[in-house]
């Protein structure tokens, strides 16, 4: 095999009370990319996305520096050619930059004989991830990679666990047209937290897999609320308990910000539901004259797949 | 009925990561208690353990105090005499005052034909708890009430979440004759945590959830590891992680403190992994001369329950 065309799916990280720890895939929007084998060395990467902004230097590329790692790792000496086309916008909330990381690892595996287990693509694809935000975390780009709903039970060393989840679970997402870099969503966090909060937040994380074990709705909704990280980050999102407030009203369950923002999710029961709190959320942006995209999709349990 | 004799069992507290939100009950040991209607006013309490030091006077009681609540609630006016057996050490750290209030309130519930809901009661017993430690929680009333393997996800309000487990989870103890007051445990702990450190516990805490839920014994032992509260109280055990290595080397999943020790527990996959854990933690205080007595309990999934 000389070439190969893989789609990655974006993901919704933290799910409200799990910071760094939880994430889960969804079906779309997701990034495309095509790996194909060159006789000269170095990466090449091609842009066919209308996103600009993106460096084409390996080293400053989502998909290109975890690809140097995996070449190192195989100990290859030709190259490769990168072509992609983003279908999420770049620091949207929902793991653009974690996307085009899982598609070039997954790709690179593909073509090169599976040299590496599904963990060590994670590990890989933390690399591109850490091109982005500066810091090394799996939540988007393991469900980006292996699908389904996870945790990230530990880093070191890395535990990633498939959870079990309803499977009438939907996720209603509204993206409003704000830009917020996953490195100044980062610095708003302090360093330490009051321990009381933390403790509920533990108790609300407990409760969250506990109803996704169980299947019961009103647990998830009821657990999902994140007392430590949503205080601070919610100024980053105009109108965001608006948006919320108008999410809830309308069949959410629970409703939070997508990783870093600005994207804003909710979790329902079945797709009417989630259609119902998509429109409900986007209205509120809309209204505020801030054009906003809305999805809806279930859990994806593939993560990346092969297209061609 | 005029009078009821009934049984509340002991329980483990925290459970490693979960600090004041997991629980579960025991089999054994657990507190004894008789409650009689009297025609005169007020508690009359008698003490039938051999434990001299527990106050008699219903507002400094962990029995006597949800009681008196208790009765104000019903606007009964007449009296009633309790009686109790106390066969948990008093600040073991397994619940004996939790195994107390649950008792009373439990066989007061029988005696006037079950005028609070289990929630209500746990509210009720919580002010039992509060007489001990100087605070409200409910990691040990709860399952000393309700029985099984509980999260207490929030206090405000209370909502306690039965979670499944595997049925041949097993639960060793050792508990050395040291004593540590609940409340001097309490002092230990700083009013913040570090934020890092707060997002490995409830990582934790989420496998340790997932692992119960789906029986994966490996994911429940590595789950339990308590990054924030056991690094300051193992220093009020002596030889505590002699204890716990001890206990790892024979059969144990994982090993904590319970509740604010100084018993030491461990999970276990079955009888005799647990049986072996036990021995092996009570051999090294018993080493160092520290007498020790031991238990072997399933996870009691009855709580307080009628004797006569």
């Amino acid at each position: 095999m000389k070439n190969i065309k893989v789609f990655a799916p974006a993901s919704v990280a933290n799910v409200g009370c799990g910071f760094d720890v939880l994430g889960f895939a969804l079906e779309n929007p997701g990034d495309e990319l095509i790996l194909r084998k060159k006789k000269s060395k170095g990466i090449n990467i091609i842009n066919r996305s209308s996103y600009n902004s993106i460096s084409l230097d390996p080293e400053k590329n989502c998909a290109g520096k975890p690809l140097l790692s995996f070449l190192r790792r195989i100990h290859y000496s030709e190259g490769l050619e990168v072509t992609f086309t983003r279908k999420i916008k770049p620091r949207s909330g929902i793991g653009s930059s974690a996307a085009s990381a899982a598609a070039s690892v997954f790709a690179a595996n593909e073509l090169f004989g599976k040299p590496f287990s599904g963990k060590e693509l994670v590990e890989l694809g933390m690399i591109g991830e850490s091109v982005a935000s500066g810091s090394f975390h799996a939540d988007n780009v393991a469900p980006s990679l292996l699908g389904g709903f996870l945790l990230i039970r530990s880093y070191t060393p890395l535990d990633v666990v498939k959870l079990s989840h309803p499977e009438n679970l939907y996720c209603a997402l509204a993206h409003p047209d704000i830009e917020i870099k996953t490195m100044d969503a980062r610095k708003v966090l302090k360093k330490v937290v009051d321990f009381k909060k933390a403790i509920t937040q533990w108790g609300n994380v407990a409760g969250l897999i506990a109803g996704l074990g169980s299947s019961d709705f009103s647990l998830i909704g009821r657990s999902m609320e994140d007392v430590i990280v949503e205080p601070v980050r919610a100024a980053l999102i105009p109108h965001y308990f608006a948006v919320k407030k108008s999410a809830m009203k309308n069949g959410a369950l629970g409703c939070a910000i997508s990783g870093s923002g600005p994207t804003v999710f909710a979790l329902c029961d079945g797709f009417d539901n989630a259609e119902k709190a998509s429109r409900a959320m986007q209205q509120v942006f809309l209204k505020k004259n801030i054009s906003c995209d809305r999805y809806v999709s279930k859990i994806n349990p593939h993560g990346a797949i092969i297209l061609n």
